[in-house]
């Protein structure tokens, strides 16, 4: 049976301090429910997105049958993450460009009644601020506890905040393919894509909106970047290896074009036309907004860098898991929020999964990683009486 | 004693036919030398360089103090590779922006009269033919036989080709994190720089010059992912971890300037800076030449992949040297090149220093690594009694 998404949204005219100092008010999250609220409302599971995805995270809508939720693999009747046991939000967050508040929309705060958009304006939100908004979503759907919180990557940052910001509001925090913080080389990568969209000359300051143009040269390059360090090297050499773009028969060699512009190898024009894709649907405003939230989350950082002191509020039970040819986010650093978690005695699982795909196994479907996401969740279920 | 270099240059009236079908005339190579030929005109040295450098090898201009060559750690009076016993010679490659004839020089197939610079039009230079141009300089200065041919990253693959297309021409081969062709991810790197300058508006299909403008929003972005790559995530953390710009003191707690278009990050501020000064000397064109030179080199190719048969007509003695950091050109990549070798029953050294400075080792001064190089040009020195 399929799930049909429908998308919600939750209006909120009260200010939303943020971290930085700056607030927002009169925004709107969207988000989809699947599934059903217990009487006991104990079997709710949040789910925290990553940098290009959003609140559908599951099933398909009236009509669209290619539609899926970008975790639609995982999340489901019958699914690791059951929705027949589980009552599943998926929430959409603030400076995204797919429904919630986000840079292209009016700012209240601006000049009155000019209807100017945020552009540029749009205050830096953290994933900090993200999961204070999550929690006035609960509210609002009469959510005290979640069973728990589940993300990957970046929504991975943010199931980890949850336990520290609302530590008795998670029974459980699963967190795939995530970090304690990003490294000076991740920081690097976010930053020669914010570079590429900021000096595009049609970024316009982030004021694009108004000029009706799009800074789409910079958005591909971003993208181009992004996907190499999604995949592994050996995926890459696996999937495009030194192919040429020229279709040739079986044995032949196929030409090289000599050309510093053309796409001659299968992997440029693979690029390429991820980049052109993004280009078309993507906000420059939210890529910067997005990966400023990565770079800035650091829960150690209020600790001398000490990640064991920066968890023992936490008291959450917790799944981690690792994808062994993830270079973005490795092993290495799941393993770090592991052993602070150990440090402090708390209930902790961690599965590293052989996997070749890099950091985009995390969304790909790999039996040993579903069957652990389902083990997990069928224990949880138990545990709450779903 | 510091060698006074000096850049020397010779022109080239007959056509030198490329890889790709077309031809270069009328061109120049920039050069220099160091030590002096001896007698018998064995003890000669070519040094193949990479991306941004330079027939600037070793010592420094008249009354310039700061303007070392680019291996002038590794190449002089009483250094690992001696110019007291060797005679050394820096050669710039064909197509580049510091000397030779490149993509800013007038294209003698141009239009009569015309004076137009080749821009775009300079054709696609391979190993192959840099090779090839480096050894009718050869001829020019009268050497038959290399003592060695020694390069680092793409120099290594110039060293490499050299053994294959002039085999009795070279007695040794010094080949330097380096690599037998590029990965998928690294010609993925390559295509992202490309696209960040050819899709910069200043860049003009190439023919930027007479227009006066420069494509450094590119450069700069091509630079910025080129130093992620050379440099190792641990090396990264050292140096730049994810302090902040803003000075503190001792203990104290930086605050985040909450921006998603300053520089907050150390890292951010470095990668800029590089970018920035990159931009102001280095030629796009000529980027985008280097790397697609890159791109292109695979010997293995024309041997259905088998590298083994593509080094069958290699007579040379081979020196490798890869870096445990370098992911780049890891040393599984040079590990390739020793086996294949060794399938051949040729005379292989192989030295993998653990160095944790990624690719950009090869530049830097570490002691096993120099004392590596010593030795080995010792014996190179004895055998041609320089």
């Amino acid at each position: 049976m399929m799930i049909i998404a429908t998308p919600q949204s939750m209006h909120f005219a009260d200010r939303l301090p943020l971290q930085s100092g700056a607030s927002l008010r009169d925004y709107s999250l969207s988000f989809e429910t699947y599934g059903t609220l217990n009487a006991d409302k104990t079997n709710a599971v949040l789910i925290c997105h990553a940098l290009n995805a959003s609140h559908h995270v599951a099933g398909v809508y009236a009509g669209k049958e290619k539609s899926e939720g970008w975790w639609d693999n995982m999340i489901g009747p019958g699914k690791a993450v059951d929705t027949n046991l589980f009552f599943v939000i998926g929430v959409n967050n603030l400076g995204s460009c797919f429904g919630s508040t986000g840079p292209m929309h009016p700012n209240p705060d601006g000049p009155a009644g000019s209807g100017k958009l945020y552009g540029a304006d749009f205050p830096v939100v953290t994933v900090e601020d993200w999961v204070n908004a999550q929690a006035r979503l609960l509210d609002g759907l009469g959510i005290q506890t979640l069973a728990a919180v589940l993300g990957g990557s970046l929504g991975g940052m943010q199931a980890l905040s949850w336990t520290l910001q609302y530590p008795s509001r998670v029974r459980h925090a699963v967190v795939v393919a995530s970090a304690p913080n990003l490294t000076a080389e991740n920081i690097a990568f976010n930053e020669v894509a914010r570079r590429a969209i900021t000096t595009d000359p049609d970024f316009h300051g982030g004021h694009f909106y108004e000029r009706g143009v799009v800074p789409k040269r910079g958005l591909r390059i971003a993208r181009m970047i992004g996907h190499i360090t999604y995949l592994s090297d050996d995926v890459m050499n696996e999937k495009f290896g030194r192919r040429l773009r020229a279709v040739v028969k079986d044995g032949e060699l196929g030409s090289y074009l000599y050309s510093t512009l053309e796409a001659e190898f299968q992997i440029e024009s693979y690029l390429r036309y991820q980049g052109d894709k993004f280009a078309e649907y993507f906000d420059a405003n939210t890529y910067l907004l997005i990966t400023r939230a990565l770079d800035y989350f650091d829960p150690a950082r209020s600790y001398g860098g000490d990640l064991s002191q920066a968890l023992a509020r936490a008291t959450a039970k917790f799944l981690l898991v690792s994808f062994t040819t993830d270079w973005r986010f490795s092993p290495k650093r799941s393993r770090e929020i592991v052993k602070a978690l150990l440090v402090n005695r708390r209930d902790v699982s961690y599965a590293e999964i052989d996997a070749p795909h890099g950091h985009d196994a995390f969304l790909l479907d790999d039996a040993r990683y579903m069957s652990v996401m389902r083990s997990y969740f069928d224990s949880i279920s138990k545990e709450v009486k779903a």
